[in-house]
């Protein structure tokens, strides 16, 4: 009876648009979760609210044995920006011409939604399923991240739930679905630096000491060469300094000190420990005085090629007929926390419209989505 | 009768006192050309009080004949600064410990009243002396310097009046009084550029063009090597950044464009035109749009040695016993506009508080620069 999937398949749109009318910009649940736990409840599924801070979080599981597979994702969304922006209420949940509008369409109450609808016809498919299956649903991905999936990861640690594979369905595809896997993201890590100088008149430099000139050359020996040529997975790391700042209005004086702030975005061949050496022998080279504070927004991290990414690369390839490309690029997400756990990949709709005004999704990629996220269960599980 | 100087010497303190007591600071007279017009119009001077915008000059001349000897100075002073910073009245011109005090006491009411001293003595000795003699004094050497000197030569080269030597009685000493005969001047000027790319975000830096990059190498092309070594009379010219600003708070965001401004001291070797060319070569290097506003506040001018300068360097000796150094470094001065003319020197005091609060001149100073002033008019009309 495997791959016997109902004849009329479970419909992601009713949840999707119950979930886009829940106007849960980060940190507001404005009751999302409940939408979603009602929704996972009849399936057999142990809920568990999670409130951390002032952020709302679900963890719902079915079953206890492994394999454990778990669907991470999030119920926030970002602000709706100028209302002026959209042709309708960004919470409306409207369906114009086949296209469900609305904050949260692609990412990613609709991949929740649609994870839902094809779970929904994969258990009517196979109820007595080996292992388990959770959902990993944190109010907290666009804003700080401090209270979300990184605090349930905690917990569930805490409890030996940790899972054995976790699906993201962030908004992964490029062009038409299923075309990307992602399998690992670039590392971010922004620095902040000040170089301390001797404040002068600039027509007696010889009894100052210029601190743009020694940071120029800091931030020249930074640029000057790539530093790598990216790896077997990813795109090579980049630098870009986005800030240079001095406040000096007067043509005629060396200030004491200048600032700058740069952005490295990292694959594999680094951490931000190591990225960071490289800044402060960048900077020691000066024999200057600096201050240096480094912030990491997540490590690079890479789900190399196995039995789980197989999965998703079958189940890809049965659904669209096309082989998935395995990629890590843009920027972050929940993935990160997960990859420290787990193999973790992520999968999921075109994201062209995520975090634009008149976000949206054709009704027919939601349904697709589910689909898709059947087949990922019968492989993982099979 | 040549060298027979009266057996008192005219005293150079009541004027400079009274001159200290016109709070004359830019562009405000104050009184200070009336005190001096009523000290040279009794030894024989035709006195032209020319005003040009907001600004009161003098232009004084004994004699129609040549040779033509001016002495270039200044009545107006800088602002006091913080009360708190100064024991007397800024303007008391108060002479505690034998030292005169006040604002302008060595920049350059003091070396006014030297040289009328030394002029009265050198008129005693000398009443039928051939060649003329002129004072030009402005209102407007430490502002704008727009309607100073610079209109009164042009007023005297339309009167056929253009000197064949000139004095500037800036005070140019630096430990001891005579020490150094400025003999020329770098040019100064301001480089303001703007230098433009395609904002975008970190992560996708091959979809933008980091202007803030662009102009670290741009900076790095024109700080790496020195400009010059210097030449005969001259030190190195210098190039120093004096701001680098962007503006930029968001650390993802990569900026749409640079600021920098920077500041060139120049010898002979160079013109403002020939740096501009300089600056726009290493721009061009980048292929990328800027804009560049360059504002030149002087060339560089040398009086190379010969008859003037022998003077000069003949009466310090007589003074002092010591050879002068002929010296071109430090700021700007008036005698910048007078180069373009005629030979000019700079010869005054010591102005280690020329600016700062408590300005003062110990009077034994002036009344040395007095008798050395005299000594100029001896070697000069020798
Ligand atoms: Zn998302
Ligand atoms: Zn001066």
């Amino acid at each position: 009876m495997t791959g016997g999937a109902a004849k009329v398949p479970a419909d992601p749109l009713p949840l999707a648009q119950a979930l886009i009318r829940c106007p849960s910009v980060t940190p507001a649940d404005a009751g999302a979760l409940a939408v979603l736990e009602a929704a996972l409840a009849p399936l057999g599924f142990a809920c568990h609210r999670l409130r951390f801070g002032e952020i709302e979080n679900l963890y719902a599981r079915r079953g206890s044995g492994g394999p454990h597979l778990c669907f991470a994702g999030h119920t926030d969304v970002v602000p709706p920006g100028p209302a002026e922006g959209w042709r309708d209420d960004p919470f409306s949940g409207l369906v114009r011409d086949g296209v469900l509008y609305g904050r949260g369409a692609c990412d990613m109450k609709g991949a929740i939604a649609a994870f839902v609808a094809g779970l929904t016809d994969w258990l009517a498919a196979h109820p007595g399923h080996p292992g388990s299956i959770s959902l990993l649903i944190t109010g907290d991905e666009e804003g700080p991240a401090k209270d979300g999936t990184v605090r349930v990861l905690d917990w569930m640690a805490g409890r030996g739930e940790i899972p054995d594979m976790a699906l993201v369905g962030e908004p992964t595809s490029r062009v038409a679905l299923g075309d990307i896997v992602k399998v690992g993201r670039r590392g971010s890590m922004t620095a902040y630096i000040t170089l301390f100088g001797t404040q002068g008149h600039s027509a007696y430099p010889q009894r100052a000491d210029n601190p743009i000139h020694r940071l120029v050359r800091v931030l020249h020996r930074l640029t000057a060469e790539p530093i790598d040529q990216g790896s077997a997975f990813f795109e090579a790391t980049t630098l870009q300094v986005t800030g240079f700042d001095v406040g000096n209005a007067a043509n005629n004086v060396i200030p004491g000190e200048a600032r700058a702030m740069l952005n490295i975005r990292f694959n594999d061949l680094h951490s931000s420990a190591s990225l960071t050496e490289r800044l402060h022998a960048a900077l020691r080279a000066e024999e200057a005085r600096y201050e240096m504070r480094v912030d990491c927004s997540g490590e690079s991290f890479l789900t190399k090629p196995g039995p789980f990414v197989d999965a998703l690369r079958r189940a890809v390839v049965r659904a669209t007929g096309r082989e998935p490309a395995l990629d890590t690029g843009g920027g972050t997400s929940d993935a990160r926390f997960i990859a420290r756990f787990c193999p973790v990949a992520e999968l999921g709709g075109v994201g062209s419209t995520m975090h634009k005004a008149n976000e949206c999704v054709p009704v027919q990629e939601l349904r697709d989505l589910a689909g898709l996220y059947r087949l990922v269960l019968e492989e993982a599980f099979a």
